[in-house]
């Protein structure tokens, strides 16, 4: 860490005030049956006192954080993950990320899962389309899955979502259609391929209570341009992970969760109308792109 | 601090990815217009990274505590609030009113607020009765309300509230009828007295995901029995606190929130039927509880 805040002063009595009561609350946690819920609850409460006391924060600002909770709880539901999006906010998430998919190798790197996974997603061909009428500029993409010694991986489940030219997740959508989410599988020879439509940027919903702590922050809530894969297979590291757009201004503005990483850059190659598509698809007049992204699984822990 | 979690071994090159994603979501916050907003996200940004970096949080246990605050969120109403919950469950309630009242001088001890309070509670006359219909024996309190320097308050404002023999608090009545709670004001003399009924030891509500958690970790839900107060006056620190039972088995079985104080345990004396009211009220062949309680406020901050 480069920072940390200064502790305004507490006396040596009221510090053991302070003191006494963390003990009391670690250790009303040492009945805990679970080895593993008793480390979580303790050392939850020694970060959790930490933040109190470092702060000193006031009881305003203690109900403050529990309206804000709340409102938090309140807007989520099946389709709205606000928690999510605070996690995501806060760095939370892509930590997470971070401490479970430590770096092997020529590994892809993971990034975050994000509000918008839906687990539902219909099962796709090689070469179908994941957009299913989610509006946007037609885009093929094409790869491979390799293990980390460069072995192709049959078989594997590569899952596939994104939003439309809009910026909207089919989730959000008000007639609950299903768009811009696919699942398929990899050939014999560890390829895959696909139509989608070409990411754009776009801000995390930000009309709820995480949208107005970024405005009080002074943060945008505009995302890197981006197509999610989730990657799957046997014996093999599961990865969540985009791809982001090689020019997009937004890559240098910032990615509001922090989960741009260059390794996941891609060139999306702009193709002009009438140039021939990879599998004979009739795109009239329109123009459209293609990228190619190989994935490589680290070994799983199983 | 008497304990805290091993830190499992993470690769320098593992600790340096870690670092730098803390060190991002810090900068995030570099435009924050409100100064104090500022240091209070940043520090709650370290405090989040270090217990998710210190137990190595897995993807499963980030998911288990989306869905836990979710569920914490869902359960919460008007009457109900389940985050405050948490937060007494946590000592954070605790620990906030414990950073925000430092001992002063022979100033009355602070304790936890609570779910519970009511801001529509009446305004009743000196000597008037609390219960308003809420079942239990009858018990007179008395006392004064003073400054650190001894000299009476007068016309300071006294907020109580408390459950019923049953161990609830008439929000958790599903008529929403209001009992148990009431306000009133001193005398000239800086003198309180009112009827109302003796506290008995109940349990938090623990039919949703606090509860839950309770029972994960082996914690019983049970409080001491307390009767609530809230002292209020002109150029004093508002008093929000507690008075327990002398000799309830709970206070040494421990109180689930933290919130039980040596000096806020007072003798609540049981009178035998017809013993005398101090106010000539015929309580018929009940038996009946007195007991004194003077409450010391500290200066204000203003």
């Amino acid at each position: 860490m480069t920072e940390t805040t200064a502790k305004p002063v507490a006396s040596a009595e009221q510090a053991a005030v302070e003191d006494a009561l963390v003990d009391l609350v670690v250790a009303s946690f040492d009945n805990t049956p679970d080895v593993r819920l008793k480390q979580l609850m303790r050392s939850l409460t020694h970060h959790l006192h930490a933040f109190i006391r470092d702060v000193r924060l006031t009881e305003q600002e203690w109900a403050a954080a529990i309206d804000f909770l709340t409102a938090v709880g309140h807007i989520s539901d099946d389709k709205r993950q606000e928690f999510v999006l605070l996690s995501d906010v806060l760095g939370a998430s892509m930590q997470t990320i971070a401490v479970n998919n430590q770096a092997y190798r020529n590994a892809t790197e993971a990034t975050v899962f994000g509000p918008f996974f839906r687990d539902s997603a219909p099962e796709i061909p090689l070469g179908g389309d994941v957009a299913h009428g989610a509006a946007g500029q037609p885009c093929w993409v094409d790869g491979a899955v390799l293990d980390s010694d460069g072995n192709p991986v049959p078989n594997a489940r590569i899952e596939v979502w994104e939003c439309d030219e809009e910026g909207l997740y089919d989730v959000q959508y008000a007639d609950g259609r299903l768009a811009g989410r696919a699942r398929l599988h990899t050939d014999a020879n560890g390829e895959y391929r696909f139509w989608c439509v070409t990411p754009v940027p776009y801000p995390i919903p930000d009309d709820g209570p995480v949208g107005r702590l970024l405005h009080s922050v002074g943060r945008s809530p505009m995302r890197a341009a981006h197509l999610h894969f989730m990657v799957t297979a046997e014996r093999l590291r599961t990865l969540v992970t985009h791809i982001f757009i090689d020019g997009d201004p937004q890559i240098a503005l910032g990615d509001s969760v922090f989960g741009m990483k260059e390794s996941l850059v891609k060139k999306f190659i702009q193709q002009a109308p009438r140039t021939p598509t990879p599998d004979g698809r009739d795109l009239g007049d329109q123009p459209w792109a293609r990228t190619r992204f190989d994935v490589v699984l680290a070994p799983g822990d199983t």
